[in-house]
């Protein structure tokens, strides 16, 4: 039995939103899962680079045996029903580049985990496999818009469950993803932030996601000017991200651009605007960033509604 | 010439909004500012109890001289535009019990500015009104709601000015305000929160937050009982509000209320349900206050949509 599950990328914290918000964007990695006879320890996992794959370097940092995340994802759900896998293909096709913010890791344990559910014939439902998925990676973030798609609120309560909500996104308000030719692991990226922020860091960080979440709703442009701020994480961050605070700085002027937001723990940049400024957003991301020897990639991409979906069955 | 100004209670942070959400209420202090001759300094200010007003105990604590925080607001508005006011007389009619954390001190600086800027043509606009409001109140969040009516997130940025949004609370969720007959000083009750909270306590009430806006936005009851919790003030002021850990505790199982929270500093408790519920929440409230000696005053109220009013112009 063969099963490939194709995963979106996703984009976390968006300013104000640490660790609680996600948005799933039309960049997929497809894992496929192949049970077979193996000689050894029985399992054979594959990295294939997509020809689209912005990246020149692919999962070479990834264990490619039992200690890979992808790997542990299929243990997790088969040990969840009490069996263990044995004797399986892993293939992963990458199109998500890793170490840059993009829910590359999520996307690979969500992989992993809709694969092994369908291989055992859906022990889990979707609140099962969102929790898994949450505490495999740490926070739900993540995870969740690339199980469910959209834009999501999402946290994982003390009892494991994964609570979530969809936000409305306006497709007329343009996320642009600007990946820059160097990587920043999420473990460095998270060890800069302290324990404990000043109180009133966090009542700005509360103030801005509110305003980010009415916003949303509300489709108002001026108040999701102000919302995509933080103090949470950013500021931290910058040291890490060389070019950020530039980029910030260079585009804060411009009339349709709504901010420039870490993607995730960066070092993707993420600007929100109007269409009529997205050329302006990438002619100015570029320069800056050259100016400092970085290369970049850059996106015009639209939410991906759809989330993780199994391609074929067989 | 004699301006008089009705301007509503208000129910600051309401669980995750700490100082950033608040919502007006149809309870009502009336601000009277008349030109005189005066003895003496030029000033008289006086508080008559409206026969409304729950409480036995009215602005006794307050300075009834250019002290007064009614005085310092109509001598902000009159400095605002180079002059200092003489010879008035000022009349507070309340309703708004005091240190009960309902707004009573947003409510006479909104009056005072309001009455002032009536008595002078009006220099300031609402924007000016809402910056010099927050500025003598130290936050936004009740005094924004006072001056516009509504719930509203609300924030004091940097260049002084204050940006607000109002959210769409709907009528069918009850608003029950629990008055008890001790007192709190919103002094002491800010005294006892930290500099510094844990980075996880400032994502707990940012997911909370986000989930609260969501859920009005949305009419989602459930997502609205998740997001009814708070690490960032009430914890630290449970101590000062005896009974409000287990009014909390006594209703989490009713199936419709979806949360207690503090009214701003306290030590009014807010509950939020089902209409089908609230003869329940005012029994509960009730009797487990009475076990510890604490008279209450119960009030189901709907959000006031209206803020502060010039009542009469002669």
């Amino acid at each position: 039995m063969k099963i490939s599950v194709k995963v979106p990328a996703t984009a976390a914290n968006l300013g104000p939103g640490f660790d609680c918000l996600g948005v799933a964007l039309p960049i997929f990695n497809t894992i496929t899962i192949e049970e077979t006879v193996l000689p050894g320890t029985g399992i054979e996992i594959n990295a294939i680079k997509d020809e689209t794959n912005i990246e020149d370097v692919i999962l070479d940092h990834t264990p490619m045996d039992e200690n890979s995340l992808i790997y542990k994802a299929v243990e997790l759900l088969y040990n969840s029903i009490g069996q263990s896998p044995s004797e399986l293909k892993i293939t992963v096709q990458t199109q998500i580049p890793i170490t840059r913010g993009l829910g590359s890791s999520a996307s690979v344990i969500v992989g992993g985990l809709l694969a092994a559910n369908e291989l055992l014939g859906h022990p889990a439902d979707e609140q099962a496999l969102l929790s898994l998925a949450a505490e495999l990676e740490g926070h739900p973030d993540n995870t969740t818009p690339a199980i469910t798609g959209g834009m999501v609120i999402s946290s994982q309560e003390d009892d494991g469950s994964v609570v979530y909500s969809k936000l409305d996104w306006p497709s007329e308000w343009n996320i642009t993803v600007c990946v820059p030719d160097f990587e920043l692991s999420t473990d460095i990226s998270r060890s800069v932030l302290p324990k404990d922020v000043p109180l009133e860091d966090a009542v700005f960080n509360l103030k801005r996601f509110g305003m980010f979440v009415q916003a949303v709703n509300t489709r108002d442009i001026n108040l999701m000017k102000r919302a995509l701020q933080d103090k949470l994480h950013q500021p931290y961050r910058m040291k890490l991200v060389p070019g950020l605070e530039r980029i910030i700085d260079n585009l804060k002027h411009e009339e349709d651009v709504f901010g420039c937001v870490l993607s995730g723990s960066g070092p993707t940049i993420i600007v929100i605007s109007l269409k009529s400024a997205v050329e302006k957003i990438k002619s100015t991301v570029k320069e800056t960033w050259k100016d400092m020897n970085v290369k970049v990639n850059i996106m015009t991409l639209p939410v991906e509604q759809d989330g993780a979906q199994v391609l074929s069955n067989d």
